[in-house]
């Protein structure tokens, strides 16, 4: 229950931080889509820990490996297996921390949940288990490379360090041209030093992620309840560590009256129709309306800190913990990736939901 | 397609603003439960406009009628069909705009994606899909009731007007005490004479509703896909009007330390454990852990205003559209009971799912 | 839960036989289909009670109507609710059963099941919900008009009565030219007198319904759990008196060597793909083949009969039952109908699954 | 898509017969069950072939291994996932067929579905993808142990040899003790001399497997559509070969009438409510009565058999087709831990939903 994301499109996925490996199963990828070893990697690569100073220092290859629904390099319709194995498990790092519960981690919901939790690092709460989501991404973004549609995500805050990102041009390139992927320069050099200092103090900081989705077209979305917005935000929250979503205007919007908060609606030359503004964020009423999807997403900074905290042990006893191992003080950078994922997993849902019933009265009747 | 709401209980709704009439589906509830119309009548006078000079003028009776599940007043366990005819359409308001989409509202979404829309109103995008909603919600409660779970929802901004509240004391019955449904006195003055000036200049504004639930055992929610803060924000996005969601210290918490942000775990004297704060808003690792459960919802401004705007007709030509019929000015007030059935369907769901799973360990085996 | 059918194309319903009345909500029905009250009516009136002296006494009326979807005839794509009220309950005839379990009637494991149950008839077990599958599979047929799929059920058995047709060219007309829906003329003499002797008797009789679909195209069907025949057996399961379901050559087949089973696939002059025999029943691999889909439905003899019954009530002591009220002696004529509905809600729902996904590798990459 | 199983104990399988492997995830078994790879191999080891010369001679070890969701050899409550590599395939032996459709296999019918098809062996469609089914049914049989169930299945029928078994009191060590899995010695000597007969004539036979859960509890079943008949009919269908599903009396109960037909019910000393005679199978009105629940699944003959036969290529030319490889003449002894698994999933999933909501009424009010 609760491990599977998707209605026709669907990822479930498994696995432990410290078990023998994370996978997945995505079933509903329709047949025909290029899909390799090298794609899934490549993905992985840009997640995995060790990829700079900045970021947890355990070193996982993180290697792909796909176990079906694919042959020649390209997907057969049916499902597709895939599974990382864990390679740099140390549970000694977390020994201590078996006894006691670490303040704001899912340590201690898990144990009260079910009654038994794997013995070493988060278990299944460990943000690990987003290896997973970001290989399913990878072929849903697959789906999307059909409809022409564009995902970027980027580090817009960290701490309160703001950023100055053009939406519209942002590229992936220019995330990744440093460690911190945030695409403003001088934001990224504070940025990294603010990080450095934290980790220092032996403490994290949060921060706030954006991405947008260009070329969506109209129609994706299934009102009332399977709203596009509402399956982002689901999709969103779900990933370890966030707090807060907003799609278009957000939270900033609900100060504007409506006059200055509408979308005039206009058509081009071409014949498309486009808003002036778009403080919808490409989503009216639950359903795509062409315009760029630009959605905001809160990140708390992470729970497991050096310094020691007072807490209490699995009998209810109060302790003291001090955080060892190896843990990020800034999970922002890495969850780049995964929040594009999620954006991906969202929209090749919808799309085939949408695929599903969309222009049916204009077929002519075969026969009465 | 999209129009159920939950695994085990679940809500399927239908109804257009303008059509014979709304109702519901509740399948799952358990049998035994004490349901009858005027419990769920009174749920829904909660939410029906014409309430105060500050809402939509339309006069809707919102008659609920039960249909089945239910007898001498208590549940079945099969599920309970209900309800709520129209009484109050005047597809004549809404004349002028059918031939052209009203900026940042549904019309133009629903008739690309369907290629049809309702003539009238704003057809199944209305904001009168959500009676279905509130009766629903009305029976998910009465699940609650029997765990001791309380949800209290009340505005917490119109414009840029702040309330202060203390959320963890605020009541339904101070909720309720003025039409505006904030509990800060003052507040709620300032934030009627906003809307009533709003209203004056044919505009709409927005604001921002905040929702609490107190009494929620440890151990609902079920990760990493269907977290209790996952579908909370999937509910809450599911809203007309909704742009933004968080929990906890949501957005705040990203320039926050972790050494702040941790909320540290104690045992009181009866065994209890509790957190000294709760930044986590009483969610953790997708898991509630006891606390109460804070949620903040950002409202946009009302799409269909007063004002002349400038947009397409249904042929794509440019036009000019104003506002006719009755508009509310700002939907806070009317969207406090909607929030709350929401929360509560979402509670409900993932009582009877912690349910299904929970305790099984200890269970002896009856034989081999 | 439990309670909805389907996944894209979902029909969720409600209602007891002795409550307010039955219904339904038709989700994810395509926009710009032909449905009308008129539509509805047609199918129920082909189910309803008191059509000959065969069937149930009971006068219901079994108006149908359209609350929401549909405009000026066509449906919008959004949900379409319908309602059914009850007009002849006469609860009075079931008083003497309400203390005692009616032998293999849904009265005890009801009870069993949720503590409670209705106190009237059958409540939710009654055959009359099936009011509420009719409804839908008319629905579900528009949607199968649009690829040319023709649904045809028939009574091939009561008791030990057999007909002798040919499921090729059997049509509806020739199936409705009689009271037991029978479209052998002698085989149809010989099961009334067996049903008017029965009745009589104060007993019941069981007997096989056949159903045909023609037309439906390759590749239906969601392998290795949604295979079309999976569902397909699920869907008549899920009838009431159903205990048994074969598809092709179904149980007779098991004495058959492949060298005579298997079907021979050639090419005709027009390209389609045949086989020369049909024992798969249209269905290979879980996956439509283009052949006609050919199935039988088992029924038991009604539980409820005249006679005298030894059973238990409610405090577990031993009493006897006799019947009151108004019986069918044999529910076969009534449940052809059921039996066409419940096939067209699963093959509309594969056809839209298909769809989703179908033709994919064909499209061009928009841009990259 | 339609590759899962269940909605809270849920399956998801994935893998080709010539592919990388078989896996799956089980997601929803509740914590504290004791798993093992061992209690996953002994299952799958019944299911294997080369286990005596009657099946195929393919040389799979079959070894199972666990990835996730277990931790000492207990449940965790997390994702089960696992992976069985293929370790014995020959695509040589596919070679001639990959350009010719195989007559009665899906061969056809995934190709028309897909547009594309694994070019070894039956891909998906191969029974191989039971290996994962058998895994995911020993893990639900340990949730059934804690309530007591007992399930055990066993051939009945081979071609036109009948077994007598008392299904009251067969045993799964009865069953095993021979290689065609019938515990009527003579004629399982019977079936094993019409197997090698079909073999040496390069031919296939099918049969007819029996199954019966012992000790379900009363009051599983969901109603009116996810009857646990239903979902026992639907997971039966879904057995590659299957062809026929019947419950109880099933087909032969269809020329008895209601006084005969019916079971009485009376309770035991020792207060149970039991039935006299059991022609409802253990289930009525779609939820289980306390009694044995009995099935009988037919199985049409293998597809693949070594006779030449007519059929058509890719290009849709006629041709001929003859079976190299290795292949089983009658695939029903190892069908037996297959069916037996498919009915434990059923039963495991209705366990949890019907605890989801049981005993609802009887619990206090905590607060109000």
């Amino acid at each position: 229950m609760g491990n599977s994301f998707g209605t026709l499109f669907r990822l479930t996925t498994f696995g432990e931080s410290h078990g023998v490996g994370l996978g997945a199963i995505v079933d509903g990828c329709p047949a025909g889509l290029p899909i390799t070893n090298e794609l899934l990697q490549q993905a992985l690569d840009r997640r995995r820990p060790g990829q700079s100073t900045l970021v947890s220092q355990r070193k996982e290859t993180d290697t792909v490996e796909l176990l079906s629904g694919v042959e020649n390099g390209v997907s057969l319709g049916t499902p597709i297996g895939l599974l990382v194995r864990n390679v740099d498990a140390k549970p000694r790092d977390y020994q201590a921390m078996n006894q006691a519960f670490r303040p704001s981690h899912a340590d201690y919901t898990y144990h009260a949940k079910f009654g038994i939790s794997a013995s070493s690092g988060g278990g299944r709460a460990s943000a690990r288990e987003t290896v997973s989501r970001v290989a399913g991404g990878a072929i849903a973004a697959q789906v999307l490379q059909r409809f022409g549609v564009e995902i970027v995500a980027w580090v817009a805050q960290v701490g309160s360090v703001h950023a100055a990102i053009d939406a519209a041009t942002v590229s992936r390139q220019a995330v990744d041209a440093n460690a911190v992927r945030c695409p403003d320069p001088s934001a990224a050099a504070a940025m990294i030093e603010l990080i450095e200092a934290t980790r220092k103090a032996g403490d994290s900081v949060g921060g706030i992620i954006c991405a947008i989705a260009r070329g969506v077209p109209v129609g994706w979305g299934e009102p009332v309840f399977d709203k596009l917005d509402a399956d982002l935000a689901k999709a969103m929250l779900s990933i370890p560590a966030v707090k807060g979503f907003e799609i278009g205007s957000g939270f900033a919007g609900t100060t504007m009256v409506g006059s200055a908060h509408n979308d005039a609606l206009y058509r081009s030359a071409d014949g498309v129709v486009h808003t002036q503004s778009n403080h919808a964020g490409g989503v009216v009423g639950g359903i795509s309306n062409g315009e760029s999807i630009f959605v905001r997403i809160a990140f708390k900074p992470t729970a497991t800190i050096m310094q020691a905290q007072s807490t209490i042990d699995r009998d209810g006893a109060a302790t003291t913990i001090t955080g060892r191992g190896r843990h990020d003080p800034c999970v922002l950078p890495r969850a780049v990736p995964i929040v594009e994922a999620m954006m991906a997993l969202v929209l090749a849902d919808h799309a085939l939901r949408h695929r599903a019933r969309a222009g049916f009265s204009a077929e002519p009747t075969t026969h009465v």
